[in-house]
């Protein structure tokens, strides 16, 4: 028998009965009805960027987030082009690494992972003809000033690339505003659909000038795009169900009252979950000023019993799935906020963290009751 | 009311309901059960290529078969390598795009269509380290020799990549005993689950002397299988969904009675279709002797009256999804024989087709009843 668990990752996460009940269907990746879902998502997704057609398009990609970031640095950036990486964090760092494997020139700002990138970090000088950032650096769930950092690029005259993947759909921003040339972001993260593309969304004029730069067929950016327009269809095949299960994931972000209903739910899920945890001994690694309610840094217990491990095998015996860190200084676990998570499921994963600290002797703060009888 | 069609395609195609029951489930992506079935997953595929660890290794890559091919191709072949590629189909063109992007040296061996290639065609020189060739061309339905090319690139010193996207699971094939350095194939296929990631099985040998080879982070083959083999975890984000249904795929594939029973219940999907299609008046492009089971190419009516839109359509509204054709010459359509597809699924189609024949007012050979009275 299966046991459901419930996932306080940045995704995968836990998704509605109704999103993974919408992939019981075969289309064909050709048929109408499949193709009408297609163009449908892609206009909601500019919606949800505050953007539209014929200013700003959107493309999906087949593949984790990881391809559509790769996809954007491999299409859009020119042989002679130059690219600014603002890092605070792994996925930031990861930007860098993939744009130098594509044999693009790259200059990195890198700031501690403590603190947020601010504009007065860019050093746009130049020969750089684009800076790419990170909106929530899932490393440790700070939130980088977009808007600020958008329009001193822009001042620059440079163009801004942001991997929104852990904050699109319950962080507001407008793309337009926020002079975003592209964004990109994944099926499996805020909008609670499940994993399997990623999309972009791009500022036409900015994509349409490309042509000619794509490092690889499978993920050019500007050809996906051409194929998607000229007669609604994937160039390559799409993940039907998955995309299937991305429209009803849309549908119920819209239902629930859109970004800003799911944004306050998080929010709680997020609040809750920090104070039930100081509660148990645990600390932020981040100031809070810094923190966003999409996933938390929690450090290590100073405590010898305690092993991630073994934690993390205990509570997910429990039905929570946490999440290892992934900070390049001091030993952290994470805990994200994000799913079809309710407060009901963040006093469930106290609970578990509660009781596991006790089975593994690991001293709570003086007056929190274990909730379980001393033999 | 969403309406269920069969898919007589390429794919995606019609697959069981329970392999789409086994996407209800949200696993994290490095639960201890979701690695279990990653690996299970594996090791079947490659028994199911009647080879295995160390001397074959298999790796998982998300996105599109296409996807898959381009990982092979930007991930094993050296600066200084270069890459024959004997084309008979668009899928093989498809190879050689892929590598020129890539900057990859390329030479091809162009032949008609319509005749399989043999090792007669092969024409390796020194430069050559590498031949790719398409095991079941999709254009047409044609299948190359892949025992006898194998052989001679084996002479010849090269190393051979197979495309066998649409044949792998259904086409018996030893990788190990036709000399098979890496052959790629797809979820959505002959193991009949849904799409989002493909797979390689390569021959460890030659994967592990490819470090530093590869032109792309997320596409990096060597990266996938070290990340695969170090924890079990893909490096990004895996569809787990689709990963879980391909698993219940594999399982019933099993249960069917492995790929030899699975081909005779394509092989009589094939002939009953090219019978009653015969009987309908039409014609295959290609000759008897070089068609799979997998899928057939038809040449249009020479009727005026028939227009394939028009066929498309009617055909889709009765339940029956086809294909377009893709041969360069020559005005065909397509009809695939796989997926979950039964005798009486071809009767279906059969009589699907003989009715909107005569609908369109395209003339039936004498003796054959539209199963319409005329009004």
């Amino acid at each position: 028998m299966s046991v459901t668990k419930l996932l306080f990752t940045p995704g995968p996460l836990t998704t509605s009965r109704t999103v993974k009940e919408a992939m019981l269907r075969d289309l064909g990746s050709r048929d109408g009805e499949f193709l009408a879902i297609v163009s449908d998502i892609r206009e909601r997704l500019l919606r949800l960027g505050c953007c539209s057609s014929p200013n700003y398009e959107c493309v999906l990609m087949q593949g984790s987030g990881t391809f559509a970031i790769e996809s954007v640095l491999s299409s859009v950036i020119p042989r002679d082009g130059k690219l600014l990486v603002l890092i605070n964090g792994a996925y930031g760092r990861r930007i860098a690494q993939i744009a130098r494997v594509n044999g693009i020139a790259v200059d990195v700002v890198e700031i501690p992972e403590t603190r947020e990138v601010t504009a007065r970090d860019l050093a746009v000088h130049p020969g750089i003809t684009h800076v790419a950032v990170v909106h929530c650096e899932t490393t440790t769930g700070i939130l980088n000033p977009i808007k600020e950092i958008g329009a001193a690029v822009s001042r620059a005259g440079a163009s801004l690339i942001v991997d929104a993947m852990s904050s699109f759909g319950a962080v507001p921003l407008n793309v337009a505003t926020c002079s975003i040339d592209y964004l990109v972001s994944s099926a499996n993260k805020c909008i609670e659909g499940v994993p399997g593309f990623a999309f972009v969304l791009a500022r036409r004029e900015a994509l349409v000038a490309t042509e000619g730069f794509a490092r690889s067929v499978s993920l050019d950016l500007l050809a996906q795009w051409m194929g998607l327009e000229k007669d609604g269809q994937f160039r390559f095949t799409p993940p039907t169900h998955v995309l299937l299960a991305f429209r009803q994931a849309l549908l119920e972000l819209e239902k629930e009252g859109g970004i800003e209903a799911r944004a306050a739910r998080y929010r709680e899920n997020y609040r809750a979950t920090v104070a039930g945890m100081r509660a148990l001994g645990f600390e932020e690694y981040l100031h809070p000023r810094h923190q966003s309610y999409i996933i938390t840094s929690f450090r290590y217990p100073d405590d010898p019993n305690f092993s991630f491990e073994e934690f993390y095998r205990r509570l997910n015996e429990k039905g929570c799935v946490i999440y290892p860190g992934k900070v390049s200084e001091g030993n952290c676990f994470r805990i994200g906020h994000i799913g079809q998570i309710f407060q009901s499921n963040v006093r469930d994963l106290l609970a578990a963290v509660r009781s596991t600290l006790y089975e593994m002797g690991i001293d709570l703060p003086q007056g929190v009751e274990t909730g379980i009888a001393d033999s």
